[in-house]
């Protein structure tokens, strides 16, 4: 059996390009006693992984040159040497970006239940989790506050509005385009939906949020937390997941500096701001979160929406296109 | 009877000067039924204060032009028409930079105990709270964790660092100049102390915290946060209680912009950036801080050292010098 791997061919200085990744064909040996053969179905794309392109000090270690790219997978048993794996089962893995792969049995996790597997990498898995603990643990939101979340038609944005509204919060969301923007209230059942393009979004966000904003749910950065932070409530609760509009960047932007004045609004409103990666939290609340979100998807109280290309060959284009805001929904490579 | 009061005259744009403030003399009215007349003995000297000259958007309202200068104090009851106290009473109260003054009984509080009664300004009173909620609150250092602060021999620093020893943690003290960098460990007990006006600071501090710094309590800003954030740990917590060196900045300092970066580091390592007024955590643990804090005093195992300067007519100028830094200790004005 053969592979088709994606592999890191140079680092990226700014946007990832043609360069970056290189594509090899290479044979599957077979799997040792205790090791499954897996052919991936599905690969996730997310903006973390565009921090393990980099050599900056971050929470994980750097992809080196030359190895597979990494990435949350749900992939399909073809052998098993594993007493707790048969052919046929579906799993969760972290296989990467390749198409076929031999792993130890003790890293995957069995998927069943009624849900399609490939949620497994979105609302019921790392993105959906991402929302639930940083939401509920950092951003603790009580009845009758305003959650702010952008990129909010994401798998994390989306999850994060409406689990505020089952909190009893209200939510609003941002994202990019009026496409989205309309999705956030009439799929995502949001309160509010701002679209950080127009070029009235100021004007249009002070209105969204006439009571200020109790949580603003991080994922962006940039000149959307620049707007959000001049509406903060004292105590607001900022929990920082991600901050994709800088993922890019190679220096800091121009002057005037302005983390002084940052610090200042953290002391004079006593804010929050509490960076964090979900797997903090997973020892003590994933069991919660699974059947909590469980429930909350199966009786469609919680709703997510799935941007699905097709082809490992399409990955690295969709994963810079998510960059940019592209993708519409949870970014699923279908891979065979 | 006369009290003589320091007014706010002119606001200041950057340090208060000569002009900001104007004595006058007026004469005091009788107390009323449930008032009683007070003789200031002990006015308190607090950075706080500063933001109470600007108009900026603070979490308290601005003293008015003409108004006078607000500030606790310790004070005598000369004439009470309260059963709550008699004359000769010590209470705390908020009555500001004026000698005498007749006020509500209701505001006040009485002083008992053994403890020298200005120490209700100090280590048992507000800056001793602020240290302790902002610390055991926000801070929660465990055994084994390194604390560092800032302006360490002030009230509230000075505190800071001996309660985190008291809960097994590593105190590493900043201040300005050998002498208070001596202080440090000789009279409060620090376990290393470095002067942030050394040319070689940067380098001494990375060798007093080769473990990293697990709890940053920040009480100035500028210069001393940028040398310390290089070395936070991940889920280091940052209680930010104060930014005195850049309470008289006038404009935003010119870049590189590093707010981006600095958000960027609370997400890659998980910081806690919390800001905080003491008032918040009054009605939870205020009787526990008189209780456990009160004892440590009285046991020596909180030491506290003071800086009293006599008469009213030299707070304007000791209050100037206390945000430059010239204080030694807890800033005091002997009224009478």
């Amino acid at each position: 059996m053969q592979s088709t791997q994606i592999r890191l061919a140079r680092r990226p200085d700014g946007e990832p390009d043609a360069d970056t990744f290189e594509t090899v064909t290479v044979d599957v040996p077979e799997p040792a006693e205790g090791e499954v053969l897996l052919a991936v179905r599905w690969l996730s794309l997310d903006p973390y992984m565009r921090g393990r392109l980099s050599t900056a000090k971050s929470y994980a270690a750097p992809v080196e040159i030359g190895d597979v790219m990494v990435g949350g997978t749900v992939a399909e048993v073809v052998e098993s040497r594993s007493e707790s794996f048969a052919t046929g089962d579906l799993v969760l893995s972290y296989s990467g970006w390749q198409s076929a792969v031999v792993a130890p049995a003790g890293q995957l996790r069995k998927l069943t239940g009624d849900a399609p597997p490939q949620t497994a990498l979105g609302v019921l898995g790392m993105p959906g989790f991402t929302a639930y603990a940083g939401l509920l643990q950092i951003g603790r939101p009580q009845p009758g506050e305003t959650v702010v979340v952008a990129a909010a038609t994401g798998p994390v944005g989306s999850a994060v509005g409406q689990i505020a509204q089952l909190r009893g919060a209200r939510a609003v969301g941002i994202a990019g385009g009026p496409a989205k923007q309309g999705a956030l209230v009439q799929e995502f059942g949001f309160d509010a939906a701002l679209d950080h393009r127009a070029p009235d979004f100021a004007e249009r966000f002070a209105e969204a949020v006439p009571g200020g904003v109790d949580v603003y749910f991080e994922n962006v950065g940039g000149a959307v937390w620049d707007v959000v932070r001049r509406h903060l409530n004292t105590y607001a609760r900022i929990p920082v997941c991600g901050l994709v509009a800088g993922y890019n960047a190679t220096a800091s932007p121009e002057g005037p500096d302005r983390m002084p004045g940052l610090m200042r609004q953290v002391l004079t409103q006593s804010l929050t701001v509490r960076g964090f990666i979900q797997n903090e939290f997973v020892a003590e609340h994933y069991r919660d979160f699974l059947r909590e979100m469980g429930e909350w998807v199966a009786t469609g109280r919680v709703r997510y929406r799935e941007d699905v290309v097709d082809g490992l060959a399409a990955a690295p284009a969709a994963f810079a296109g998510m960059l940019r805001g592209q993708n519409f929904g949870k970014l699923l490579v279908r891979v065979s």
